[in-house]
C-alpha cells in the first residue's frame, strides 16, 4: 500500500451529516465516546481507512483472524433530526509526520463527498480532575463556538496546541472551508477515562440535538473509579516504603559524619 | 534507486503457487526455515527484490564481490501435488514504516501476477520453550485456519500484534482479497533457532501437503543446543561472582554503619 | 495536505521587491525584526503558507478558533523607494530534513512569481555579548555583501553553517540565479532578544534604504533586560548554594578519610 | 528543491571513463585522496550535485559567500591512457536512507550518460595500523577484483558491511550492469588519515594505469603523524593520573573496611 485509502463497504448518501472523530490518545476519550455511539445508535459501519502510515503490524482478533491497523467509519440516519452521523474511530493515528497530514487530508476528502457539513473532534487534555470534567471548545468559527459554548462547553485557553488528527482535521477543514469543532475534555490521562467521555458526549448531543442515552457509560466509570483507588493506594504504599528507607540512609551517613 | 523492484532472474508461470515468506526475525525462524526449504527442495532463484527502504549498505560475499540487500524468490514446481511453491526470504527488512508497507505491497503485487492463491508468513514470537515449541496460527479466514489447526498449530491469542513483513503481507493480502496465513512459533529468540523452525516446517507441510525431509535440521539444532548450554554457563557464573561482589560491598557498608 | 501549499489572500503585483525572512530561531530575532517590521509599516497580509511537513498540531487563537502552523506572508508599497517589501515569518520551521528544503523552494517560487530581486534572510548566532550586538553578514555575491558592510555588518566567519530556512533560502537563491542575503546577529539565544532584532534592522534600513522608526523596540529591550537580569540573579543564587554543599560533602570524605 | 539534482557547468563528453568518488567518511580517506587527484591532475569542475537529502544548512565560504551542502565533479581528460577520470566528492552524504539510495542513483545516471564504464569508491575500515595501511577490495566481478589484487590490494573479508554511498554505488551499480570497485584501506579512522589515502592511491594508479605524483601528500602525513602522537601523550598523561585517583580511592575505601 503506497496511499492512505478508504475502502467503501456501503454506499450512503447523507443530504447533510456531521462527521465526529474519536482516535486513540489521551485517557483514550475520543474513542471511548466514538464507540458509545456507534454501539448505543447501532451506526453500521460503511468505510474502512488504511494508511501505510500507520505502525507496521496487523493485529489478530478473537477469532484468530489478522487485520491491518484501520480507521472505521460508522454511519447513523438520524430519523428525527436534520443531520446523520458519520463516526470515525480505529487503532491509532499516522506515525510520522507527513502521515498526520495525510490521512486527516484524506478523511476530509471522503467527509466532503458524503456532504458533511461539520466536522466534530473529541480528545482530552491533561488536568487533575476534582468534579465534572470541564469540557473545552475551539472551532473554526465564533459561531460555531457559541453553539457548543451554549451546549456547557467552556471557551479553551489560547495558546494550546491540539496535537494529532483531533487537531488537523479541524485545521485543515478551516483551510478548506469546511467547519469543524475541537471537544477537549479534562482528563488525568493515564487511565481509559469514560466518566471525561460521557462529559462530552453530553455537550455533543446538545448542541447537535440528537438523543442517546449515556447511562451505559456508569459501569465503565464505576470500574474505572475502582480502578484508579487501587493504584492509588499502592503508589501510596510505595512512596511510605520509599520515604522510610531514605530515613534509614540518612540516618547512616549522619552516624559517619 | 527511487521504487522497490523486482527483477525477474527467470520467468515462471504457475497455474496455481503458494507464497512463503521467511524474512530475518525473532529467532531468524523464517530464514531459517525458508532457506532450509529452498535448498532441500532444489528450488531455483527466479527474482530478486531491492528497495530504497533497505538499510544504506552493501554486503560483500566470499568471492569478494559486493551485492545491495536484497530478498530472493526461490520457486519448486510441485509435479505431484496441487501448489507450486514461491518462497522467499532475504538480507533485512524494510528501515521505515513506509518502507515496510511500500515492500509488502510490492511482493503481493508479484504474487497475484504469477497465480499466488496463498500467503504463508512464518515468524518467531518469544517464549520460553520446555518441549517442543508451539506454531501459532492466524489467517485472513476461518477455513485456512482449520487447515492450520489440523496439521498441528494452535490458535494465535487475539490482540496479538504480528510485526513487519510477516504481519503487512497477511493483512495486506485481507485487503487484496488473497489468502494468507501467519505461522508464529515459540522461541526465546536471541539465538538462532532450528528447532523452531522445524516444528514450522512439519506444520506446513502437513498443511500444504507436500513432502520434504525435515531430518537435516537436526545437525543444526544439535549445534544450536551446544550453544544455548554454553551461554548459560556463562551466564551462570557471571551471577555468581556478582552475587559474591555484592555480599563483600555489603559487609564494608555494615561494618560502616 | 500532501503538499507545501501557499494561499493568496490578496494579488499584489510589485515591479521589483524585496522578501524579508524572519522565522522562529534562536533568540527568536527573525521573528521580532519581522513583526516589528509588519507593524510598524503597516503591511497587509497578502499569503498563507501550510506545509505537511510542519509539526502535526493546530493553535487556538485568543477568540478561540483554532488554526494549522503556517507562515504568513505581508506586503509593504514602497511609495518613496525602489523596492516594495514581502516580509515571511510564521509559527515554526519545517520538522524534516525534506521539508527544510521544500519549504524553501516553495517561498522563492513564490517570490519569483512576484519579482522579488533579493532575498534577505534574518536569524542569530550564538555568542555573548558585551555591547552592541554585531551583525555579521553573507550572501550570494560579493557585490551584494559590501552593500551590506557598508550598512554596518561585518563579515560572517567562514565554515559557519547557517542552518533551517535562513540558510537555505539563501542558498537555494543562489543556485536559482536570486541574489539573497543572510544577516545573522550575535545573541546569547536562550532568551527573546529584542536588541538584537533592533541590531538587524538598524543595518537592514540603511542597507535597503527605507525609513522606519525603531525606537518602538526600546521598551521590549527594557523588559528582557530585566529578566536577563533576574536570571542571572538565580543563577548566581544556586550556584552559591550548589558551592555550600559540595564543602560540606568534601568536609565529611576528607573526615573518613 | 525536491529533488536530487545534478547541475553541469562544462559539457564533457568522455569516450571512456571512471568515476572515482570519495565522500567524506572513517579517516577521510575518500575526500582527501579525490581533493588530491583533482589538484594534481588539474581536473576541471564540470558539475555539482545538489539534494534534499543532505543537512538543511548551508556553508559560508571565505569570500563570505553562502552556498547549499553538495558534491562537486571534476573531469580529467587523460590525453596518454585509456580511460578518462571523473572525480566525485562533496560535503557530506545523504541523511536519510531512502536519500542514500536516491542520490547514488543520480550519480550512476550521470555516469552512464558521460559513457563511464567503471565507478571507484573509496573509504576507510577501522583498524589499527601498523606499517602500510592495508587496501581491501571488492569489486561487482571477479575479474576487476583480480586487476585490483594485481595492484596490490588484499581481497576484502566476506560479510563486511560498506557503508554509505561507497557501498550503495557499487551495489546499484551491479545492478545497472554497471563495473564498480570498492577500496577500503585501513585506518584508526578518529582523524584525517592522508597515510591511508596515500596507500589508496597508489594501488588506483597502478590498476587504472595513469601517473601521478603522491609525494604531494608527505608533508599532510608527517602534519598528521604529529597530532597523533601528541593526542596519544595526552591520553598516556589521562591514564597515568586516572590510576592515581583510583588508587587513592581504594586505599580510601580499605582504610574504612
Amino acid at each position: 500500500m503506497k496511499e492512505t485509502t478508504i475502502v467503501e463497504k456501503e454506499k450512503v448518501e447523507p443530504n447533510s451529516a456531521v462527521l465526529i472523530e474519536g482516535l486513540p490518545g489521551l485517557g483514550m476519550i475520543g474513542k471511548i465516546a466514538t464507540e458509545y455511539l456507534v454501539k448505543q445508535l447501532k451506526a453500521g459501519r460503511i468505510a474502512e481507512l488504511y494508511s501505510p502510515h500507520f505502525a507496521y503490524y496487523v493485529l489478530v482478533n478473537k477469532q484468530g483472524t489478522v487485520r491491518l491497523l484501520r480507521s472505521v467509519l460508522h454511519y447513523w440516519k438520524n430519523e428525527k433530526g436534520e443531520n446523520d452521523l458519520i463516526m470515525l474511530t480505529g487503532d491509532s493515528q499516522a506515525q510520522t509526520i507527513e502521515g498526520q497530514y495525510d490521512v486527516a487530508d484524506t478523511i476530509l476528502d471522503f467527509a466532503g463527498k458524503k456532504n458533511v457539513k461539520l466536522i466534530v473532534t473529541i480528545g482530552g487534555f491533561r488536568k487533575e480532575v476534582k468534579d465534572e470534567p470541564q469540557v473545552m471548545v475551539s472551532a473554526t468559527s465564533q459561531g460555531l463556538l457559541h453553539k457548543a459554548l451554549e451546549a456547557g462547553a467552556k471557551g479553551s485557553p489560547s495558546g494550546n496546541p491540539i496535537v494529532g488528527t483531533a487537531g488537523l482535521l479541524a485545521g485543515l477543514a478551516k483551510l478548506k472551508k469546511m467547519d469543524a469543532i475541537c471537544l477537549l475534555v479534562e482528563t488525568p490521562g493515564y487511565l481509559s477515562d469514560p466518566r471525561a467521555a460521557k462529559s462530552v458526549l453530553n455537550v455533543l448531543k446538545k448542541m447537535l440535538r440528537f438523543d442517546v442515552d449515556l447511562s451505559g457509560l456508569d459501569e465503565e466509570i464505576l470500574k474505572s473509579e475502582r480502578i484508579e483507588e487501587r493504584m492509588k493506594r499502592i503508589e501510596e504504599e510505595r512512596r511510605t516504603s520509599a520515604e522510610k528507607r531514605r530515613k534509614i540512609e540518612e540516618e547512616k551517613v549522619s552516624y559517619i559524619s
